[in-house]
């Protein structure tokens, strides 16, 4: 009996060191499973990020998942080759920018394959997946509230804006912030923590000057001293028009010269230090010529000489 | 003057006999824009059809649009290049089995980039359009009735069952039925004709046994006598999941040996009139071995030697 304990107790220190170990690591894997900001149902905006040699992932809006890891599959970024499985077991937990359909229909036309999880959102969001989406008229109730039968498969979690949370089964932590997409209309922007590196990912959002809001600038101000240490390994922001779209077409959504109006913004407030952080480009809405001219007016009103890249369906992005 | 209105005469004579050439045809051209009964984004239920010879097409579902259509232009089924062209102006009209995600995301998700035109569907489904996808909260209110404010890009035509309407802009004429899938929840069949000759399409369906209900052996009925006189060209008809499935797991969906049943009673009402004509499976549900496990159990239960097929993705099917 004597020699059990003393076994037990050394296999759990063992698994908390080995936990300690896992947890000492820096930076982050990000696949994207869509890009897009319309139309191809195949390539809608949805991000899933993991701790950097972890594959315990959260996944950022749902718009595609299923082809969208069929993609990641094909490009052999997982040994297994069964997309569904890999969402079952791979992916831990939800969150939902906004409950736009092209951010959550690939969350919801999987749901009948999917395994049991969180849901993470703004009570905003989660009202219209509760109201809307997970009904029996609609489609069936998978969430853990709202219409009956309630099948209970996914647990509808209700984020407070700026204060972080601890994602069970994961390495990661995660704060929301309040997006204004078209104004009071809301969207959300998630800040990942992986020990002391971070992530932020934003959802739809328009510019502040357009929106009459100050979100943007409360975000900026709280990730400012993330970029000043480094610590903040990349940015996903939407940039969904060209400079040809007048601001009363927008939507709420950015231009590339709205983006760089809100990174000045940024770079002031982190003391000149934003040029090499990685800003990833997301949302663009689809057209014939739409996504070289928006490559385009970015070049264009690159000033600040930031560091512009391009989330790719199914390329698994490394941050250090 | 007298000369312009004898032109003008002619003019219109000459457009009356092409009109009338043009309808003069039979048989129909129908391109599966996604075939498939769940998980992939980008292969889910939606069939476009068209009068032999036209380019004027009705959306029978629309679960996956876009993605479809590219997949129609990369096979070369139209001189067009732009899936969203196509979208915009070929297909006329959209025919909502029910409003289950699956059926409907494709024509949501591209809803801001399409044209005008008319949605047609039973009460049941229009009313779910209206509350729960094309609402301000959930996306945009695209519809012609709901909330403010109305885009009025879309107008709701409530059908009638068993009524045939004639659909503007096209060639065709659709009657449609009531289905049973998880009784008392209702899809829809439609049964479209292009003069003399006709087509069925149903939507998702449990069988009659199964559903407690008649809802199939009514419509068998109303199409029992095109059967016998080869005027039906094809039907297009789902199987979810194969012969394993115990009733009780099928939420309002058919297996092979239910199927065949279901073709047993029509085949009977049709003086066994039913060999000959084109049977194409749509609606499997995927899994790893789910599609041949489903082909096995179709052959096997086949002892009424009934021609099936299988829908493929943007490959055209032509009825004579």
């Amino acid at each position: 009996m004597r020699l059990h304990i003393i076994l037990l107790g050394a296999v759990l220190l063992f698994r908390g060191l080995d936990a300690k170990a896992q947890t000492a690591s820096t930076g982050f894997t990000v696949i994207p499973l869509g890009v897009k900001g319309g139309l191809d149902e195949a390539n809608l905006s949805s991000y899933i990020v993991t701790a950097k040699g972890s594959s315990n992932y959260i996944c950022l809006d749902a718009g595609t998942i299923n082809a969208g890891l069929q993609k990641a599959v094909a490009n052999k970024l997982f040994t297994e080759q069964s997309a569904e499985e890999i969402q079952k077991n791979k992916i831990k937990a939800y969150f939902i920018s906004h409950a736009h359909l092209d951010h959550v229909a690939g969350l919801i036309l999987n749901s009948p394959n999917d395994s049991p999880k969180n849901i993470y959102g703004f009570s905003s969001v989660i009202e219209i997946m509760k109201n809307n989406y997970f009904t029996a008229k609609s489609w069936a109730n998978f969430g853990s509230e709202g219409d009956k039968p309630i099948l209970n498969k996914y647990t509808y979690n209700y984020l407070t804006p700026s204060k972080e949370i601890e994602i069970p089964n994961t390495e990661l932590y995660v704060t929301p912030y309040i997006l204004s997409h078209v104004n009071p209309y809301q969207s959300s922007a998630f800040l990942v923590r992986n020990n002391n590196s971070y992530l932020l990912y934003l959802g739809d959002t328009g510019a502040d000057e357009v929106e009459k809001s100050n979100q943007l600038e409360l975000l900026w101000k709280a990730v400012a001293d993330k970029v000043m240490t480094q610590t903040l390994k990349a940015i996903f922001i939407e940039v969904s028009f060209d400079n040809t779209m007048p601001n009363k077409a927008l939507y709420g959504h950015l231009t590339p010269r709205l983006l760089m109006q809100e990174m000045k913004v940024l770079n002031k407030l982190s003391n000149g230090k934003l040029q090499k952080l990685p800003i990833y480009i997301t949302h663009i809405k689809p057209c014939a010529s739409c996504e070289s001219s928006i490559k385009k007016d970015i070049t264009l009103s690159n000033t600040e000489g930031l560091t512009i890249k391009y989330a790719q369906q199914g390329k698994a992005i490394q941050l250090p």
